[in-house]
Formats: C-alpha cells, sequence, structure tokens
C-alpha cells in the first residue's frame, strides 16, 4: 500500500441485528468485532476514518432515521470529530460528498468493511473501484443475509457472501482477511 | 411498466467469445440470442436503445479499442443512428454521460442486459437502481465466466450468475426472463 488508506465503515447499525427481517441466515457473526479491530488500528495511528450511515427513507425501515436500529452498533460508534456521511441508498458516493471529501484530502486508497456484503458494500466497493481509488475489501469484517432468487431459489448467506467477494476480487478491490489487511498497513 | 423503457445493452463484444480468458465455464449460451430478440423489439416498436461497448484502457485486453474483441457481436450490431456510449470500466454510468443523456430525453425506465452478469451488468444495474431508475433486469439476456476467490475457491458461472441476480433482485432491479419482460412490455 503507497499511500495511508481511508477506513471506510459502511452501515454497522443496530438495525441488522434484527437477522429475520434482512432475510435470515447471517453469516460471519465475527464481522463487526474485526471491524471494530481495524478501527482501533486507524484510530491508534490517526488514519482517516469515514463512517458511512443507512438513514432509509422507508417508512417501514429498520434504518430509517430516528429509529433504534439506525445507530451505529456500539463496537463501532463513532468519536466526537470522526466524519460520518449519511446515504439513502446502496452506495456511499451516491447522494453524498464522499467523493469530493476523498479527492479533497487527497485519499486515492480505501479499505472498505461493513454491511452487508452483496448489498452496500459491494456497490460501494465496486464505484470505489471504477472511480480509480486503490480498493481493498476485508472479507472477514464484513457479512451477508440469505437471498431469494428472482424464481423462489434460496441462497444461503454465506455462499451470497462468498460468491460477492470473488466477484469483486480482482476487478474492483482486493479482497483480504482482518489479519491480512493489518499485516499489510503495518509493514 | 408505466413509462416506455430504453433497453441498455452491456457490452456483447466478439472478445467475450475466448472463454478461457475470462475464467472459463461460461454459462447461458442464449444470452446472445435472447438480447437479439430483445433488440428486435425495441426496434419494431421505435422505442430507445442504448448500446454500451466496452473500451479497455489495458494495452492487453480483448476489449481494447482498436481490437476484434472490441467490435459487437454481430447479434446486436448497432444500426446506424443507434446511440453507442463507449466506457472504459465497468460501470456504465462512470465516466460517460449516460445519466445526463437518459434525463434529458425524460427516459426514467431501463431493461438491462448484456455481459457480464456480475461484474459490468451487476454494476449498471446497481448505480441505475440507486439513481432512482425503474429498473429491470433480464436474467436470460446476461452471462457469467468461472470465477476464483482471494482464498483460490472456484465458483462456477451458474453460481456466480444465479447469486449475483439474486443479490440485484427487489433490492436494485426486478429480475426477470426475456419471455416474462416482452409480455410485460407488451401488455
Amino acid at each position: 500500500m503507497q499511500e495511508i488508506p481511508a477506513l471506510l465503515l459502511i452501515d454497522i447499525q443496530k438495525g441488522f441485528d434484527d437477522h429475520a427481517y434482512w432475510g435470515g441466515g447471517r453469516n460471519n457473526p465475527q464481522a463487526e468485532a474485526n471491524a471494530a479491530r481495524l478501527l482501533a488500528h486507524w484510530r491508534t495511528q490517526g488514519w482517516p476514518v469515514v463512517h458511512v450511515q443507512h438513514n432509509s427513507a422507508l417508512p417501514t425501515s429498520l434504518l430509517r432515521a430516528g429509529q433504534v436500529g439506525n445507530e451505529f452498533k456500539e463496537e463501532v460508534r463513532p468519536l466526537a470529530g470522526e466524519l460520518v456521511f449519511g446515504k439513502t441508498v446502496n452506495s456511499a458516493f451516491i447522494g453524498t460528498s464522499l467523493q469530493d471529501h476523498l479527492t479533497e484530502n487527497q485519499i486515492r486508497s480505501l479499505v472498505i468493511a461493513g454491511l452487508t456484503t452483496d448489498h452496500c458494500v459491494s456497490t460501494t466497493t465496486r464505484m470505489a473501484g471504477n472511480y480509480g481509488f486503490e480498493t481493498y475489501l476485508v472479507a472477514d469484517a464484513t457479512a451477508a443475509f440469505d437471498k431469494t432468487g428472482f424464481d423462489g431459489q434460496r441462497y444461503p448467506a454465506q455462499q451470497v457472501h462468498e460468491v460477492a467477494l470473488a466477484s469483486l476480487h480482482g476487478e474492483f478491490a482486493t479482497v483480504l482477511t482482518t489479519d491480512q489487511l493489518l499485516e499489510k498497513v503495518s509493514a
């Protein structure tokens, strides 16, 4: 990694604790703990941290502003002075000034973690890669839920997670584990 | 469908005929024929068609401008007067004026098909949905290749294709078959 990377934590919010609401079967229960390990390292180093918060516009969403589910999980609660970008769609780059912020601060490298692998994390990672950021996605600091296809076929969360990461790796981002990432940025 | 939708055909180019180059295992050999069925219907109706062409900036890419692989496949070759947007990254919305074009022409609904399901089609579909377009993705008019995860695990093309579609359906787009789509727009 040639540049100091910003840590981009996507939608690690309490609303995701209701697994059934999101399709059930949530994989990788360690995602939040691994995201917290990354965050602790970034804070120790004084590197840039960006928290992304989903403020759903849907009246019934657990992530709607004002709901408990909209709050960040305790493990990654932003400190005073840390940057929070609110968004209403999956991509952290759409409807926000995130791209401008990164450009203005000469940030060219991003480490991405958060929820969920195949929705907001994948969409944000795709745009980060396509915008030309050197992008790292931390496999075990993200997680997915079961999905149902348009034809009714069910896909378990672990499969959704793994396939989403395989589609991103080498095309939009370098996918690695928390241990690998921390070793890389400490080298 | 309340509006006349534009047909967005993504990267249906000869370079994808070299399956091994893209990872092998290509699924759904009928994708191009189904895209051609959609195109024929759009032409008959005089509805807007947008061809998207990947002009890779990579020196070794089969999709680099000037290579045979950069050309559109015969089944969907643009007619004189049909719009072609060139792009250099996965998303048809990044580095192009596609969004401006659609807005200026009051196009609010998109039908998406092309190559490949989990890379350019998925990325473009995600951004289309997040930008607020009423987005339809035609499952059997797209196809994928085998993928290898960051840990070396292989995922067959059909699985990559199905899981990618399941992650998009209901969140970014309505996924349906060519038959279902043609029935819907003929209703």
